[in-house]
C-alpha cells in the first residue's frame, strides 16, 4: 500500500505567484485547493516580497503539504523581468523549504508533458486536462492552474525520477 | 542635533552575499562590520537559499541596523545568471523587510559615484577609498568591500534624495 502524499504546486511571479495543492496516491490524484498570491505594484519591491512570503507562508500553513514543485522558469528576452521573475521565485523556494519541505524544480516542458503528453502546448489545454485528470479541480486564470500542473508533474516524477528529468528537460 | 543611523548594504549573490555595517552621524562615517554569508554549492537551491536567509537574519539580529540597502544589479548577458541573482537578492531584500527595516535600492553606478566620486572605477578604488572614508574598515573580499560602499551611497542619499537617485542612474 502507498502512502498519500499532499503536494504545492508553485508558479511563482512578482505581481501573481500561482499555488495549486493536490494529494497523490498510488496512481490517482485529488484536488486539493489552488489559487493566487498578489502583490501590490505600488509597494515598494522589499514590501511586496514580504507579501508573497507572507501569503505562501499563510497556505502552506493551511494545508500542511508535505512536498513542494516550483517551476524553473526563465524570460530569456529580458533581463529586467528575469530578474523580478528570480526575486519572487527565490521567495517560492525559500518558504516551502524554511517549513521543512523538499523542494523539486521542473522545467516548463516537463511539466506540459506531464499534463498534456507533450512538451509544448497553448494554456487552455492545460486547464482542459487538469479537469480530464482531476474532475473536481477548481481554478481561476492561468497562474493557480499551471501551479495545480507544476503540481501534478511533481507527483508523476517525484523520488529517483525527478531530479533527472528536470535535468533532461532543462 | 543629527541622529546616528545604523546602515546595513547588502551585494546579494547566489554563492556569496557581502554585508557590511556602517553608522552615519551628520557628515561622519562609522565602520561597524562586514562579512559575507555563503551558500553551499552542493546542495539544492532552496536549502542555499534557507544559508543566505538564515546568515542575514543572524547578522541583522546581531547588528540591529536601523536601515537597509541592497545593490540593483543584473547580468545582462546571461539570463540563468541574472535568474540566480534574482533569487538571491530576493532573500537579500525579504530578510530585513521582514525585520522592519526600509530597503533601498541602488544603481551600481550610483553606488560608486558615491564611493570614488564617479559612476565607474575598478575595485581597488573602491577599496582604497573606503579605507580613506573610514580608517578603520575592514573587509576581506569585494564582496564586503561593495557592501559598504552600498551603506555609504545610502548614508549619502538617504531621505527624499534617494530614491531621485535611484531612479536617474538606473
Amino acid at each position: 500500500m502507498k502512502d498519500m502524499i499532499r503536494i504545492i504546486g508553485i508558479d511563482p511571479g512578482l505581481r501573481r505567484t500561482g499555488w495549486g495543492i493536490i494529494e497523490s496516491l498510488g496512481n490517482s490524484l485529488r484536488f486539493v485547493a489552488s489559487g493566487t498570491v498578489t502583490s501590490d505594484g505600488d509597494m515598494d519591491l522589499a514590501s511586496r516580497l514580504c507579501q508573497l512570503h507572507d501569503g505562501l507562508a499563510e497556505i502552506i500553513h493551511a494545508y500542511q503539504p508535505h512536498e513542494a514543485a516550483v517551476e524553473q522558469t526563465f524570460v530569456n528576452k529580458d533581463a529586467v523581468a528575469t530578474l523580478k521573475l528570480g526575486q519572487a521565485r527565490g521567495i517560492a523556494m525559500l518558504v516551502p523549504a524554511r517549513a521543512g519541505l523538499k523542494v523539486a524544480e521542473y522545467a516548463p516542458n516537463a511539466v506540459k508533458k506531464s499534463v498534456i503528453g507533450v512538451g509544448h502546448g497553448e494554456k487552455q489545454q492545460i486547464h482542459m486536462m487538469l479537469k480530464v485528470l482531476m474532475p473536481k479541480a477548481e481554478f481561476k486564470g492561468n497562474d493557480a492552474a499551471d501551479a495545480l500542473a507544476i503540481a501534478i508533474c511533481h507527483a508523476h516524477n517525484r523520488g529517483a525520477a525527478a531530479s533527472r528529468l528536470a535535468m533532461l528537460a532543462g
